[in-house]
Order: structure tokens, then C-alpha cells, then sequence
């Protein structure tokens, strides 16, 4: 399987978790979001212009969580997906807060459209990114009061971690205050303490400068 | 089953279809989101003050698509995901689509924050909710030219056309040209004509007020 993936994009940082997670073997693809590379020769693989997507021996994937899906449909074990039909549908609602209330808001084509299209200032954007993420990682945070041991659904590692800890990798690139999020970063401290969660981090991708 | 719901949310309206495909009996409970209800009491049910959310035995459910695979777990047939991996990722990368990059840039809460922090005119906002619409849609249209027969995969009712038949609705009550997306349009008139989907409109809801 091959990965289209930027080593900053929140969302192929999740699909790199669940690779890791899983120990499944892949090649990576590099597209530079900021250079505009998905705008060119791979809008032709992928029509949406988005990273990550997977090829697989079936035809192309796009959307981290519909990998993250077919993933856990041919690769079971471990699993990151439950069992328990309510418990899987706790750690998809923070997945999806996550994947559809504070990424989109805060992507490099959202910010790029307030900026160039809308002119508003740095500082303008700066409240903005940071108003999303704590619209996000707030009821986050009440909700793992209950539902979180080690990580955020009990002591087991699912799609909540992998969507959270990008989230929390991006919080900290733009400065956001977390100091009212103890359970989002004590669960963060905990995964990243974990081997094969390194191998996800952007700073290990080969693409990676900062 | 009690579904908490908002006549005009696209996402309460792709839970109301799956419910009736599946012909699933429920209780609604009508949260206003234009007086702002979702802010209030209701907000100590559910800490991400959003609609849908499902009250089920086991507790409170959140976020349109997690509800939606719980549905599916516990009723299955008729089926809304599909068995083979592939096509269920096809299925869910659309869906996905529109929940992750459309819907969640135009929903209410951006709108208000677009006017009311942000002070942009009205035909910027018009111009930002259309841009955002053309952006899914396109990607999606040239996708469908390979997946769709009668509906979103093949001839089968998918949690796809479950997302694409709200965002369709909305980017009507929008004004949106929709004269490019032929196969999207073909779809929704489709999926309009069933007997069961008309339950699920926004007009057919209790609370709805034009």
C-alpha cells in the first residue's frame, strides 16, 4: 500500500497512527501542500486535491477516517475500533468532533481563503484558529472525564487517540493555551511515550522541514 | 430512541433518513438553533451543544455519523454500509466529504462567527458558503462518474446518499447553480422520490417554520 501523505497534515498523521499502530508496512508518497502540489498532477489520483489518501491493490482512498476504516476492516488486530456497539459510538463522536468540528475550520485552504480572499490580519486569524479549537477541545475534555483511562476511551488505544493527538500536535504549533485540557494532555503525553507512535510524528517524516 | 434534532440541520436530516430507510420508530425532540437552545439546558446533556445527538439506554450519542454506524450495527438490514471494504470505503470517503469539508464551513455557528467577529457583508458570506459548496461538489460529481448508478455506489442506498441528499438541500435553499453536477442532481431526485425519504425532510418535521 502506498500513503499520499505531508508530514504536517493533521489528518495523514492520523492515518500514520493507525499504519503504526497496526505495524502495517507502507510505502509514503509525498505531496507539498505548500508548494500547491495537490493542485497538479496528483488532483488527477485524487479529484478532492486532499491528503492522505491510500492506494491499494482495489483502486484509491481518500478521507483519513475511511482509511482508517478499511484499514481496521483488513487489519483487525489490534483493533482500534470496538466491539461494543455504544463504546465505538463514543470514540467516533470525539474522532468526528475532531474530523469535522475543528480541522476543516482551521485547514491551509480555510486559512488561505480568510487570508487571501477575506484580508483578514494575522492577529484575526490567530483568534480564529484558536476559537475552533477550544470550541472543539472543550466539551472534548468534559466528555473524557468520563469515558477516559489511559486514553480516551478506557485503558484502549481507538480512532479517538488517533484523531486527538494530531489535533494536539497542531494546538501547540499555533500556541494555543491548554492549560484548562489536563485529560487531553496527559492522554497526548501518554501516546506519544509509546514506540510506535513516534514513528507517526511529523518530525520523523522524510518530508519533514520546519 | 430519542433523537434531538433541528428541522434545518443537515446533519439532524441525514440521521431522520437513516432512521426511516430503516423504518426505525423514534421520539423527537426539537432543539431550536436559531433562538439558541442548543446553549442552553440542552448544553448539560450534550456538552457539544450540537445537533443530532441520540438518547439511547446505553447514553447520549453525538455526531450525525457516529449515530449512524450505531444505527447500522444495531439494525442492519436494510443496509446502509456496505460489506466489501472497498465499496464501504467509497461510500464513507463521500460521505465523509461532505461532512468534513462542506458542511462544517457552513453551518450556523461559522456563519455567525463569519458576521459577527469577522463583520463580512453579505455577499461575502454568500460568496464563502458557495465557494465551499463548488469545492466538495465538483471532486464528488467526478467521483460519482465511476461509483453511481441509481445512487451514490452502484444501485444501492448508501450511507453516501444519506449525507449528499442534506448538503443537496441546503445548497438549494442557498442558491447555489447546481447545473454542474448532473449526476448529484439525478441522485437526489432519486433519492427524493422514495416514500421513506419524504418522512425525513426538513418540511415534514414538526418544528419546521419558513
Amino acid at each position: 500500500m502506498k500513503l499520499f501523505t505531508y508530514f504536517r497534515s493533521t489528518s495523514s498523521y492520523r492515518v500514520r497512527l493507525a499504519l503504526a499502530y497496526k505495524q502495517i508496512p507502507y510505502n509514503s508518497n509525498y505531496v507539498n501542500l505548500r508548494t500547491g502540489e495537490q493542485n497538479l498532477e496528483y488532483k488527477k489520483i485524487n479529484p478532492f486535491g486532499l491528503v492522505p489518501a491510500l492506494a491499494t491493490e482495489s483502486g484509491l482512498i481518500s478521507q483519513s477516517l475511511a482509511i482508517v476504516e478499511y484499514i481496521e476492516k483488513m487489519h483487525p488486530t489490534p483493533p482500534l475500533f470496538f466491539k461494543d456497539p455504544f463504546q465505538q459510538s463514543q470514540a467516533m463522536a470525539i474522532a468526528l468532533a475532531i474530523s469535522c468540528d475543528i480541522h476543516p475550520l482551521n485547514n491551509l485552504k480555510v486559512l488561505n481563503y480568510l487570508t487571501n480572499i477575506l484580508k483578514i490580519s494575522d492577529a484575526e486569524k490567530t483568534n480564529w484558529y484558536h476559537h475552533w479549537i477550544h470550541e472543539g477541545f472543550q466539551p472534548i475534555e468534559q466528555i473524557l472525564q468520563q469515558t477516559s483511562g489511559d486514553f480516551c476511551i478506557d485503558d484502549n488505544i481507538s480512532v479517538a487517540d488517533i484523531c486527538l493527538i494530531p489535533q494536539v500536535y497542531n494546538a501547540h504549533r499555533f500556541k494555543v493555551d491548554m492549560s484548562t485540557y489536563p485529560i487531553i494532555t496527559k492522554i497526548n503525553q501518554k501516546v506519544l511515550s509509546l514506540e510506535w507512535a513516534k514513528e507517526a510524528s511529523p518530525e520523523e517524516q522524510s518530508d519533514a522541514s520546519f
